[in-house]
């Protein structure tokens, strides 16, 4: 990733001022953890609010927080006054998530100018110690200026 | 669509029981409107609690009401004993999700024996009337059997 | 489809000679059926050469039929000056392509000035007539000017 | 990935007997380079017949390459009797696909009974000797057994 262009100085304080008006990451009691260019962490539990029927977390919650993950990921390599949209993701669905301990991780694998493009693990630890990659996520983002979007 | 299987007679039961215990769909305020063979409709209202930065519906919001729509639609075909479980989806956003109001709906483009593909398709009806399309799915899905799941 | 913007008058001709420039499509004996603005038809047939080991088409031979038909579609609603990259695709694969006959179609469902979005679909004719969806293809397509590209 | 299943200890005879069968390859004049349990590298260069209208690689090309890396991939790990079929896959397209030559790996992430899953890079070496990432894929493959599909 030796392309990768420098971030802008002050992508930290952005991307947090950004994720905590992400009012969904409260919703999911998400926390970010890890904020460097091109790369971001999120840690979330497991909540019963958001399972699907057999008591997993539901595949559209885990690829909200992989969705934030690599949307941000992209975010702390654009200019200081662009914002974020996601394009289109995939995601696939490795194992049930269960939980209780989720570590979702974006990095991003193409900064364009335009196009950026991210990869995401959502890994879970397990009672007892064991990391399980639970999910995967490819997105496409892309860099918007000039629209009147707050970060 | 002519090659989809019959549904077992007890599909639309079956399908709002397993409905009732996603309980993110109570988190997300969103309800079953229609159940039929092969289509599933979902409706849900834009909710401050689910947004992004920029005060619309979370990406990954919208993919958990186009992967549960996908997902049901798929589970109308399986036989009585079955589950489903996502295997991988792929979200298009196409608008920003506004709202206030989401028509969500997923129907059946393949049932297999084990293999099952939805399409997704997430309106939002604009005050005023209009109808715009905001995201598009394709969803994979597997029919399970025998591992004691639930529906 | 209401909302998609016209097309240069000059789309269609734009369109042939850029087809005609895709080696590709000569290896493949594929040939530009229907060129419409947002929709574009594409004819082949099955060959030993393109063929898997079952005999089948190879999936990424029904993706490169695919791809041209998405991007062409998303390519008739471009600016004159406009050349079209692809973004990123996703493609299902409903059943083996046996053929002997496809039409793969590709069309617009989303004409942004950035980026559009196009679904396409691979019909296969079988020997007695019967019509099989045996591929589907979601896609996502740049505008690019200035860049040097041509068409 | 330590937890995926051992290998069958025949898997590169059956792999390069299959490869073999796959006359596509043949025609991308693309070669089996490495073929190890969970991993497997194809390599092939730019050629003017398989080319888009820019003069690079067919974008539908490259992911021909890519969906044979991760379709025998996961193929590596499956029982002697079993044949591999490629349900879904999702391409990324970073860079344009010059050559002069690719190298294309494929590599399991997930082995399950029924489903796997593989991710792909295509890498193209240009001239100098800089390697740049030009696509992606993540595929999602199943394994088939008595279906009477040869390897």
């Amino acid at each position: 990733m030796s392309q990768l262009p420098p971030a802008d100085p002050g992508f930290r304080q952005r991307l947090h001022d950004s994720f905590a008006r992400q009012a969904v990451m409260q919703t999911l009691g998400a926390r970010l953890e890890v904020a460097d260019a091109g790369r971001v962490v999120i840690v979330m539990a497991h909540k019963p609010a958001l399972t699907q029927q057999h008591g997993f977390l539901h595949a559209g919650i885990v690829s909200t927080a992989l969705d934030s993950a690599c949307g941000y990921a992209a975010f702390t390599l654009m200019p200081a006054d662009a914002a974020v949209l996601t394009i289109e993701f995939k995601v696939n669905l490795l194992a049930p998530a269960r939980g209780p301990l989720f570590r979702i991780e974006g990095f991003v694998i193409k900064a364009g100018r335009t196009i950026s493009v991210a990869e995401g693990k959502a890994w879970q630890h397990e009672v007892g110690g064991a990391e399980t990659l639970c999910a995967t996520m490819t997105a496409t983002l892309m860099t918007v200026q000039g629209r009147g979007l707050t970060h």
